[in-house]
């Protein structure tokens, strides 16, 4: 198959965009397609200081040398999260990001849960709560507070993170099967400042995953493969492989199915209502918002050690 | 396994109410669920001449029964569309549902399409425009058309069919996917009688296909079991297979998937606009509303005769 754009052979066939294409025009696809997603939902605004969430996989690494690529001056955070079972998982991320970032003469910030509270999250999971999805629920807490409060204490007024459209996809389709009001409403590709709350966007979530490491592979970024080993079985990939079927038959599904959420929640066709009064108290503790008085959900897990 | 109510054998274990029963508990469970859905939706009220559309399969036949020994008076409707390909659909759906009502002392009308327009629904279908779903799109507008025509033709307020939560949670599930807004808003159990368009109900919407099979079984209605020879590979049947392996892997999950899409409406926190401005017009040729001025879709389809 040649590319569409030259007489060169096709390294990638975008089925959904009926768009084959070589390494040089993928890219410039790619880069364009990504500076046309920030554009259209106003993600960034000159004199923005940003920070990136990386774990060293490819798609918060491929986000980070996009965003150079196109001019922006962003920073990054990586957070160890101390999974060190089943192969290392934290230790190889840390070691892919660092590498990526000294290539580049990037800045990058270093966070240790460990360090910071006194357990790694696998220790945090063996006095959490029980819940239908336990390690990436408490896992997601965990990085959620702690991405915001690192933003916002160190005078960053965005938070970037690379959640891709099958990321997005699935997050909506597990919240449609119980239409959890409350979570379909606060899906968007950018969550404006809420005070408390850092702006966040999402700039890859046009982007199917096998655009994201079609990205990261053709320019050779080296990026961790391993999933992490607690999501093994997690509700959200069980979602992915579903949605994965539906896309084999229908190409483009997953991209219809977001942005027509997004688009018509833009358009006010859409509407979600919290599931009860959205009362939002500080956290006595730590200050960021919670909706309960006394703990946020972050300071009882750190709180709850044996 | 015992029944849950007493000693007997369970003929059904209901794996999403924890639920075994025994035939006679069944029955008792089945029509006090019916009663319950009636009135928690408001189905019924006093004074209602009553129209229930009939296929001759388990769930309007089911339906038809159960209306019966709750103590209403239900006149039922059965449309003839033609169907003879692949082994008489349309005949044996006939003779199954004239058996039924026979049997019962009670009144059957009967509709037959191509006596009324001259052309049967595959008939229509040649000429009718291409569209993903083509057979169950054009029989279901024929359906809705001469369904509420007739019912406020000959006097009857309310409209009753057979649509079971394996039907409600695939139309759900098909319309989320493109996110929909115009039918999202429009799905509900009870859809209020609006001028021209009859009240129409559909009693069985809390009941699994599995349940209203059991039913029709347990209490010997011949039905016709083949389905409809043009559905075959209809997206709706292929949502709903999608639909059941999750409900395999989730016992419960169409119940609270579409349960919760109902109940979040109707508390407010879920608000679906028409995608364009709703203008009510009425057809210049049969009078029923249509989105358009002119003729309708069902009119337009009838008056493409090649």
């Amino acid at each position: 198959m040649k590319c569409r754009k030259c007489t060169i052979s096709a390294v990638i066939n975008l089925r959904q965009h009926r768009l084959a294409l070589c390494r040089e025009h993928f890219n410039e696809w790619f880069l364009g397609h990504c500076a046309s997603t920030i554009r259209k939902y106003g993600m960034i605004s000159p004199g923005d200081r940003m920070l990136i969430a990386v774990s060293g996989g490819k798609d918060s690494l491929g986000l980070w040398d996009v965003l150079t690529r196109l001019g922006y001056q962003v920073e990054g955070l990586t957070i160890q999260l101390g999974i060190d079972e089943g192969g290392q998982y934290s230790a190889k991320s840390l070691e892919c990001t660092h590498k990526f970032a000294k290539d580049r003469g990037l800045i990058l910030h270093e966070l240790n849960i460990q360090q910071e509270y006194g357990e790694s999250v696998p220790q945090m999971l063996q006095h959490a709560r029980a819940g239908e999805d336990k390690p990436c629920s408490v896992c997601g807490l965990v990085k959620r507070h702690e991405l915001n409060r690192y933003t916002m204490a160190n005078g960053f007024n965005v938070l970037v993170t690379g959640h891709n459209l099958d990321d997005e996809a699935a997050v909506l389709f597990t919240n449609s099967l119980i239409w959890n009001t409350s979570q379909l409403g606060r899906q968007l590709p950018v969550m404006e400042d809420r005070g408390e709350f850092a702006k966040r966007i999402k700039p890859f979530v046009r982007f199917y995953e096998r655009e994201t490491t079609a990205y990261a592979l053709l320019n050779h970024i080296d990026y961790i493969e391993e999933e992490c080993p607690f999501s093994t079985g997690s509700r959200t990939n069980h979602y992915k492989t579903i949605l994965n079927g539906m896309e084999d038959e229908h190409p483009g599904l997953k991209y219809r199915y977001y942005l027509s959420f997004i688009e018509n929640k833009k358009a006010g066709l859409l509407n979600f209502a919290e599931d009860r009064q959205y009362v939002e108290y500080l956290c006595d503790q730590c200050g960021q918002p919670t909706n309960q008085p006394g703990l946020c959900a972050f300071c009882r897990l750190v709180g709850r050690k044996i």
